[in-house]
């Protein structure tokens, strides 16, 4: 058993003493251990270096003590997994040299041996399971079909998506067939990291909030209940959809143990929209790590009060920005852990 | 009296045989014509001459007729005006040189000669005025104190304004103090406007939207209900604040006529969070004007019945999007028009 099992209780929906505290992205760009590790190996060698990988998750581990760990990797892994061919810029983000354009790409994609290519992740996995010695519960995560789409047609981060999007309203039927096959692929890979022992599953719904509601029934929604449904409640299933406000409440209806909710919804319509059933994680707004630190545990205290200790984790909106004072996160943490 | 006053009908709340329709960004580069104006003249070119902006303003007015005009402008004019280097680069959009790092750079911004800075705008729409011969209703812009501040804080356009938003973190008293200025700058300058004849005002809140409503009410709605309430109901003023799904509520109980809305939002919840009070304009995703015509005829004709066609006018959800095709932005004005 876990000795800190304050998480996986709150998916639950037990009692907690308090409600879990984690950071989305905790082992990210304000850590100068992390960073002096960044300087040494590029992007994809950190994530496909199973020690390397186990190491960058165990930082925040020791630096800021949340509740979880998060397994360090990245939701473009599964794409590259299935041929797409994609890099790392320094400047701009995800690059992929091979977009999908047409019905060839799209058979060309794979999902049979995808187990094998990612087995660096499994691997990863089971060091850190050893780190940890059952102290916390380590998350795995993977990215919504509609988000990874985004990337594989797009060819790199946006800030509307507005060529995936005409691709869709175009080619809806291609766009369908590219979900399902990412779908089958993150089902697979899903499996083998529960199987490896991983505690909770995320699914990052990155890029589902350029969507109108109608649209998200569409091409996110039914992609995310099909991977919580084939996963059988066998670990507790997050499911964080940013500025996804507009389809909260179909959300929160399909087998999920949590949503976490971003910045721009407030808990009060967070708790209302979901029907008061769920758990839900957030919302802190990441700039909001800047403030002076009187003012961080001031405005942690209001979140929680307004969320309710109970069926609640503690995170930002979204991930952690570079440059955070480290003492700053600390006091976000410790404000939780004094409640 | 202007001859098609199906806009300025809608705005006061007076029953209309049909909605009217505009489109934001009508002068934009989905028109042919436009294209090869575009390539003479740069980005602030076409902007200062007031010939340039009035042919440019007109150009959609012949070709796709919509029931009003906007004048070719940009909401950046006025930083520029306030002394900021503010350039357009074709590949990364604004870029401002100069900007605003610390109190002296505030105290340095110009108020009061901002006219004198902006006469071409006023030259623009006398021009244009005469060019309308009174047949359609002409629209005035400026961006709300909020967008602007973020562009003259981050100095560039971005996803997040996370810069922007940590300075506010740290220095709310001297974002106050920027956004203060701008709303004195932006006062003048409608009023100058209204003063020349526009018919109607609309201020875009581009970047409310990466606010919290908490975020929202300290930092932009205020000053856009300042700039509405010195208007003092000369004239109609659209609000769309892009995004702010959140704030709705807040934007609906100011002096406004109407309230843009985006297409994440959808008619029954826009209408319901502005308590059915208020006419709406919007909502239609632009990137659905590349579906077959027969599918655009259809989602207009839905999206009419679920706004209704009383206290509404219709529009996309954002600007029209480069390379539209324009028999396609046809089909979504005639579909109007044959209600």
């Amino acid at each position: 058993m876990i000795k800190n099992n304050l998480l996986i209780r709150a998916l639950k929906k037990e009692k907690t003493e308090r409600p879990p505290v984690w950071i989305m992205r905790q082992a990210g760009r304000y850590l100068p251990e992390f960073m002096r590790i960044k300087k040494k190996y590029d992007f994809f060698t950190r994530c496909q270096t199973p020690e390397l990988a186990t190491e960058i998750t165990m930082l925040p581990i020791n630096e800021i003590k949340p509740d979880a760990a998060i397994i360090f990797s990245d939701i473009l892994v599964v794409l590259q997994a299935m041929g797409l061919n994609v890099e790392m810029s320094e400047l701009i983000g995800p690059v992929i040299k091979n977009p999908l354009r047409n019905e060839k790409d799209i058979n060309n994609l794979t999902v049979n041996d995808i187990d094998d290519r990612l087995n660096y992740v499994f691997r990863a996995i089971k060091l850190t399971k050893n780190e940890l010695n059952n102290e916390l519960p380590l998350i795995g995560f993977a990215g919504s079909p509609w988000t990874l789409l985004c990337y594989a047609i797009e060819g790199k981060g946006s800030k509307n998506f507005n060529y995936t999007k005409q691709f869709c309203m175009k080619n809806s039927n291609l766009a369908k067939k590219i979900l399902n096959k990412i779908t089958k692929a993150t089902i697979k890979y899903l499996k083998t990291k529960i199987a490896y022992g991983v505690d909770v599953i995320k699914i990052f719904d990155s890029w589902g909030g350029i969507l109108s509601n109608e649209d998200y029934k569409i091409y996110s929604l039914p992609y995310i209940d099909e991977i919580v449904k084939s996963l059988h409640s066998s670990i507790p299933v997050i499911v964080f959809a940013k500025g996804c406000w507009h389809s909260l409440s179909e959300l929160s209806k399909i087998e999920v143990s949590a949503l976490g909710i971003d910045w721009t919804c407030n808990p009060k319509f967070a708790r209302k929209i979901t029907n008061n059933q769920l758990t839900l994680q957030g919302n802190f707004d990441p700039n909001k790590l800047f403030q002076p630190r009187h003012k961080i545990k001031t405005d942690v205290k209001k979140m929680i009060s307004e969320f309710g200790k109970d069926n609640y984790i503690v995170n930002l909106g979204h991930g952690i920005l570079p440059n955070t004072p480290v003492e700053n996160v600390k006091e976000f943490i410790n404000t939780v852990k004094d409640i």
